[in-house]
């Protein structure tokens, strides 16, 4: 195998790759980046065995100079490539399989050889031939992974809820997170995918790592599930990700459908007065902010406490407020990332009682997007 | 104490003193900042007992926009105030301390309530009453620190070498650092201070965090030294390092007066080759590149070899190369810092014998910046 290429372009597909590979997996050979060349391009991989990202170097898009002197495969030690790459010294570089893997790479006057490995030891990828895939806007998958994944549970307690499950039926997906103190769930219309049916869970995990991938030059992405695989295709680059296995909890049930208290906040003001009153809640043990509705006076106020700091009191402006009166504590930090997910818009917040979950919807919108967030008890 | 500020002049103010402030101190009054309002103006101090930093806000610049409705003085904890004081909704900001050392910052509709301490607790700075400072040119002295300070020990085995050796005599300044592996050492001209006499030494630690307050709006910087402290006054802003205490070694003999191979390179062309030859030799047991100089052919060629990754060999381009064939070996890292300080310059390296330390100083100075490094033995 021997080609030579210009180094930006290289680098560029090489940065996609390098987000699966890993220094700390158990699996040696995944620390390497596996490249195949074949006559029609350069394909690269990385995998860390949870997820795998696969991207193509076109042969014949003359954007990528890609000069093939003979074909082949070899997996070199990740890290190292990548910086070696980085740092070398013309704009393109050359890089040249010998015998036992030894590698050559020249770039100038600069000459490395670095030891290599057989590229038929690294994991096979799974074949993922669905004939039927879906496909999504890249900017709304993203915007869906984003205001989701917050909710997924951290703890391996109970690996199911570290998902993020997705159903697909009649034309709807719907996204669901929850850590049971709180979730998140998105809706989008797909009527193209009238008679696709899917029901998976996918790793929170994964869905981070994808959503990063996903920059502004791609339109849209192709999904593809498998048995317990699920692959994301946008433009040249693959992104394969496990599926988690065991059945999802019913959460329809959890989300109150009536309410006793209503306020609609502009997000971002609301947002920043959180984030103000967690500078103290964080400092005590229980990390609460308490808020107080007066559907009277036409005041809400919402407090934070540290015994040992000392604690702050904010008069929040909102929209509009009505109802009975109600004084609730919850956790800044889930409410700090619920705002998060709904950007510049306005917000409305119901409430039925001080320990009932409480919901936020965007005013405009109250069936595609709520994040539940269930109080704490302070008495 | 009462005063009304701009929280944006309030903020760059706070952000210079709190480079002087850690969590990690033993005193726990020094994880305070302190305020002293006077008519004059507000003075805020940051110290870890080694480093403390006072700066004014004066009360007649009226850019400060300072407004004072009674004097007094506070410590409040500084990692708290500095989020709230960069969180508030609004541009200008209330403090005001009340009974027990209650202080209330107020901006907007939000209001916090923190618990302070008494000023008088706090630390004296000392007094330095030096009436003939020496005044050099900020930009000078940021150089002239970023050139030695690399040179420091930080191994406290040998506590002195922790420090800058700063000798100011018969109208020059020499500054000289050495962990006994490598040594920098930077001379200026001080024709205004030809009567001064100082030897002391400054912790390098110091002089790094010194460094990164001398921001491009500064022009002059003012030294003054007293029995066990130095103070450094850049503008409204005063730094304070306490002296090493103990005998410098010598090191003028240290310094070869004669070469036998000499080349030039372009600092940052050199630089750019160790950092590519480095990358394999950090991965090897002893972390060592080594140089051939070849006088006779004109070659100058760098290798680094690491039995587990593999190897790199580059050609170096040079400017001259003269005197007799040399193989030597040493560490890239004490090169990379060496170069560093060399900035966009052409450099001459000058060797005498394999084992014997090599110097570096810019091509068209060869009397005011020397850096010299000792080759490692590797047969």
């Amino acid at each position: 195998m021997k080609f030579t290429i210009t180094r930006s372009t290289f680098i560029k597909t090489l940065n996609d790759v390098s987000r699966a590979i890993t220094s700390k997996t158990t699996i040696p050979i995944l620390t390497g980046l596996k490249m195949v060349l074949s006559d029609s391009g350069l394909v690269l991989t990385g995998s860390d065995a949870d997820i795998s990202i696969e991207a193509r170097i076109d042969a014949n898009a003359e954007t990528n100079d890609l000069q093939i002197e003979s074909t082949g495969s070899i997996v070199l030690p990740a890290r190292f490539f990548n910086e070696i790459v980085k740092r070398l010294p013309e704009a393109t570089m050359t890089v040249d399989v010998q015998d036992n893997f030894q590698t050559l790479i020249t770039s100038g006057s600069s000459e490395f050889t670095i030891n290599g490995l057989d590229a038929n030891n690294y994991p096979r990828l799974p074949e993922i031939v669905n004939p039927d895939p879906l496909t999504i806007p890249a900017d709304v998958l993203k915007q869906l992974i984003n205001q989701t994944v917050i909710a997924v549970s951290t703890q391996e307690s109970r690996p199911i809820l570290t998902g993020v499950h997705l159903v697909i039926e009649a034309g709807q997906l719907i996204a669901v997170a929850t850590d049971s103190h709180r979730l998140a769930q998105r809706t989008l219309e797909l009527p193209a995918a009238k008679d696709a049916h899917y029901d998976v869970i996918i790793p929170g995990k994964s869905l981070t790592e994808l959503s990063r991938t996903l920059t502004d030059d791609i339109d849209d992405v192709e999904i593809r599930f498998a048995e317990n695989q699920v692959l994301f295709v946008a433009g040249q680059t693959s992104f394969y990700s496990r599926l988690l296995e065991g059945n999802y909890p019913d959460t329809s049930r959890l989300i109150p459908t009536t309410s006793t208290t209503r306020i609609e906040f502009d997000a971002p003001a609301l947002l920043a007065a959180i984030q103000r009153a967690s500078l103290l809640s964080h400092e005590s043990s229980n990390n609460v902010v308490r808020l107080n509705l007066d559907t009277a006076a036409q005041t809400a106020t919402i407090y934070g406490n540290s015994p040992d700091v000392g604690n702050v009191e904010e008069a929040l402006s909102f929209n509009r407020l009505e109802g009975e009166a109600l004084e609730i504590s919850f956790n800044p930090d889930y409410m700090k990332d619920a705002l998060q997910g709904f950007g510049q818009t306005a917000i409305e917040i119901a409430f039925t009682a001080p320990l009932r979950p409480f919901t936020l919807v965007p005013s405009e919108d109250h069936e595609h997007f709520i994040q539940l967030i269930t109080p704490v008890r302070t008495f």
